[in-house]
């Protein structure tokens, strides 16, 4: 950090002593503009490097929540279904990645828009030279683009993972993949430059600090179209009202997921501070780490005892997405709320999904893992909590955003699920979901020696 | 970080140049102050927010050792059983961070004494304000509240991580909880407050750095007193003195625990150092890691080569408990030995456990995945080998240190399981524990369609 | 951070404006000394800070590399063998991290030549002593011995994993822990010692920034070596040509696996920048995560759409090496490229795994997981591509390079596995690869309660 100027001050340094003190003065007059320069270079660059740090921290926690995502849908499908569901996994991440950076990223973050504060421009990202210097970097008070990318890079993705849950068991490779590509490029970041991009919804006040909304509930509104127009898996939802429980094929499996999840988040809601490199920035990220925390106990503690009391026995899907829901639920405003309200934060997002996984059955939506119950309901739910904590926000304001958000996810995901069903097809065929897709539409076997039925 | 003080600083520097000698000179003597302050307040700043970070990124590392722990269990225990071990270890993680920010963290670090150096007082944790300034911060020189608190957290649930394994397989899924809840809220914290609160073990020099006894060899004690009182699993051990040997079922996820584990404990160790905003402080940390992964490595390479002169075969349990085995060993002090004493102590730890497993065993102390040898037994070892490397320890205060905290974990526990088993009973029937605890207790499977027999 | 000297500073700055101007000019005079040499103090421990931390995140993402590689092979063994594959694994790294402290790391960085660029000298490591002060550091620009250390030992240990996948499910054990011994404690530093440790291909300007060659080429040619002593797998190939395809026997844990490599891999590139102490640094390390995670995805991408066209049916496992070589291909030169060019670069390793995983199938060479496609041909690939993005390499020079760690690598590797062959035989009889490694060489079983055929 700027040693060349900093090395002949340390010199002078040493020889100052040796001087009279007229001369002194002189030196220290003549070194002073320096001294200040150079504090406050120090200063800046400190400031920079910490803000950069904490998204590439971030951001790789949040990566790691892609293998969250992919074991926890990987273990809670039947195991003739668990090679495809990997697939889909590693393969959205990937596209979600390329399509980010070919447009996603300048569309959620426009030099430029195209309709002020509701559409971006298109254009590949770009990232700073390599070895860039102070003097080169245009907002010297904030972090470096690479690093900024990686970050939103990973809640983008998010929102596709959560997705590939819902459609699990008998969605087709590669209509899922299209969808994602325009999801990850198009569609998430259109909706979420409105909020992170300084967009209209930012404007109107609406506050959700790492995304219940903005990347979970809206994952889970594309799910839900996604849900919709693909049907239930076959044999799920009998003719005279008879649900077929489909128990997951690995349970441990799972819960890994859901701790990588769990993990993840620290990185997700406490990069979303977007800022390290203060006192006041780094107590703010503690406190965001200690809030996320307790939410998703709160909200495995709730569902525990809940699926108890309802069920007489403990359920551990239902502790796992109490888990996650609580991490969904807190995510809105992580920031805010006591250690006792982010625990009933968390709570209540426990609730609503030990009560919504069985309405979603009633309903005949078949969400294979739970998704929409915990990153939609719990979403919804998070997104409505922040004025409890957060005097900043208000309800009306954050049900308009919310709604706004729902309406253009739903709608655009459903346009394009429609679409891809019309024109390539998107369901596989009830005698190959028997079979398995991993047989069917792989050839490929996820666990070849065990005795899947 | 005091941008707004710096940037009229800046300013005067680029209008410096172009002002006469004296103006210069008078200039500079009216700036000095706050160059004085400025640097000395960049100076806290970078101080607190590097050993926040510290706090923050050890926190991340040492939860997911709440993982290493469940897949080591889930993997070791019988597939019968994985449903419910899993449950556990996200149930106990979950209560544990409720139970430690209400009671344990401030009984912990007290404010006010009760009886001055043993007890403190009962008050829930609450973290600095929202956008903390430097002159509201109490201790400048330290981190955030909530960054401390938060890796704190991680060290209580642990030793609740390690009562979960021995007690595996037939112990009730509440009770058990119940427990968990008294453990971290109550017994950890009173007993980690002597030497971590700076109560009377502190005072009187005994030296457990990252918690070989105050945090491992306490689990162990709880984990032994739950076992003597809960008794074998059902048919272990025959009448006849023969041992029923009852295989993990899922050996790959145990060694991703103890891969898990072993990361974390980079944190464990690492962040126990509490600062890292010092050239001293780093490099001590990294001192840390380098031990922490020699000794980690020693005990594996003991316990493969001794359990393969003993019996003829390597080991892979024995193995992954080696060098969890190492690790315990190593955390009473990770910092002072060089990386050849730290490879020694670690290969201690994993003679220790080839040795005493069998041992247990013998004295029909049914311990399911050996936490009692790795966690009890290497802690104690860790405790006394302190003094070998670092010469600030005596043998005396260590082993009255570790007595003292045994003797009161281990008599703590055992009250409350014998209440608990007097109350609400804590085993569960034979019958059951043949059909299985995820059948009976859960009405869940962990792998369905395998056939688990 | 050099308190005691800040603190009296700020007790002056505080007095300051009390004084008269004459006596004030004088006190800043008298300070200006201490303000100045404070200044650089303050600036050089950051940067000493920075870049310890920075080996400290990356060592520990790069050591999670040793789960990632020991879950994607166990998981693409066949269960028979899965206990050993893991076994195997914690045993080399653990044997990985003591010969490296013993002989490698100060063989690889020497501070005396035995030859000159060529050979360095033999002794162990030695950490700085406890608590090491800014005028104790050798070069304080730099970084923590301890912390650098830790960072270069998990370089060393993944050339050994990439070793093991190759060579499993016919390999003994003791044999190769022999071979992991000398890998890792003699092979491989010396060659990286020509590189990084300022030998002679460094001098020649020879460019692989994270090690393309000097890591994953060099595991892939030592596993090369070892495979075509060792001859494939009983019943791999018939005599009539027919190949018989053993699947591995659990492709979510396989997944996994994958996903901790390129989680560990923003540590092992991002890390290889050495330095993150200033606003250049960390943008470039910014840069090397962006286009570390991009590459990856092209890499799968690639993968996925060929052999889907090649075979009809995505193929799972292809995927997951083709992210695999993506991030092997980017190794050698992740800063330098555009996000556009590293998804290409990234992309071609991906084909280069397609094509020549069943090459090497037609020449009867049995490489259990792929190694030698993804960490040899990609790394070949990868050291090649540097002077597409970086004006600074030559082909000539990389392709000398390449060459001379590829003979190096090979020849060492050969003459120690044809003695190992010569003096106690590495491979297991062809009944006991029938029943499988676990059985015959442990006795124990990954999964005893699934159906393993």
């Amino acid at each position: 950090m700027q040693l060349k100027k900093i090395l002949p001050l340390a010199a002078l340094a040493v020889a100052l002593p040796t001087l009279g003190m007229a001369q002194e003065a002189e030196a220290v007059a003549e070194a002073a503009p320096d001294v200040l320069e150079t504090v406050a270079a120090l200063n800046t660059e400190m400031v920079f490097i910490m803000n950069s740090l904490l998204f590439l921290i971030g951001g790789f926690l949040v990566f790691f929540m892609a293998a969250g995502f992919c074991m926890l849908e990987t273990g809670l499908v039947r195991s003739k279904n668990a090679t495809m569901q990997a697939t889909k996994n590693v393969a959205l991440f990937s596209l979600a990645a390329i399509a980010y950076f070919i447009v996603g990223f300048n569309l959620m973050y426009p030099g430029d828009w195209v309709i002020e504060g509701w559409l971006g421009g298109i254009s590949p990202t770009v990232l700073e030279p390599v070895g860039v210097e102070l003097a080169d970097v245009d907002d010297v008070e904030y972090a470096s683009i690479g690093s900024d990318f990686i970050f939103q890079l990973m809640f983008c993705a998010a929102v596709a993972s959560i997705v590939s849950g819902a459609v699990a068991e008998r969605i087709k490779l590669w209509p899922f993949l299209i969808f994602v590509v325009i999801l990850t490029g198009i569609i998430y970041p259109i909706q979420a430059s409105w909020s992170w991009g300084e967009g209209f919804l930012d404007e109107m006040g609406f506050s959700d600090f790492a995304g219940s909304s903005i990347v979970h509930a809206a994952g889970g509104w594309a799910a839900l179209a996604g849900v919709l127009v693909l049907g239930a898996r076959y044999g799920k939802y009998g003719k005279d009202g008879k649900i077929t429980v489909m128990p997951g094929s690995n349970l441990p499996l799972a819960t890994l997921g859901m701790f990588i999840l769990w993990l993840g988040w620290f990185g997700f809601n406490g990069g979303s501070q977007l800022a390290m490199g203060t006192i006041s920035d780094v107590a703010d990220v503690s406190r965001i780490f200690a809030n996320t925390n307790t939410a998703a106990s709160g909200g495995a503690v709730a569902a525990l005892i809940l699926s108890t009391v309802l069920y007489k026995k403990p359920d551990l899907t239902m502790v796992l997405n109490g888990a996650l829901a609580g991490l969904v639920s807190i995510t809105a405003e992580p920031l805010t709320p006591s250690l006792g309200a982010a625990t009933l934060i968390g709570a209540v997002g426990g609730v609503i999904v030990v009560f919504t996984v069985p309405l979603l059955d009633k309903l005949k939506i078949d969400d294979v893992v739970g998704a929409i119950p915990v990153h939609l309901f719990a979403g919804l739910w998070g997104t409505m909590a922040v004025p409890l904590t957060n005097s900043d926000a208000s309800f009306g304001t954050q049900f308009v955003g919310m709604a706004l958000i729902g309406a253009f996810m739903f709608a655009a995901s459903l346009v394009v699920w429609l679409i891809l069903k019309a024109v390539m097809g998107i369901r596989v065929s009830d005698e190959d979901q028997v079979t398995g897709l991993d047989k069917t539409e792989m050839g490929m076997e996820a666990y070849p020696e065990f005795g899947n039925t």
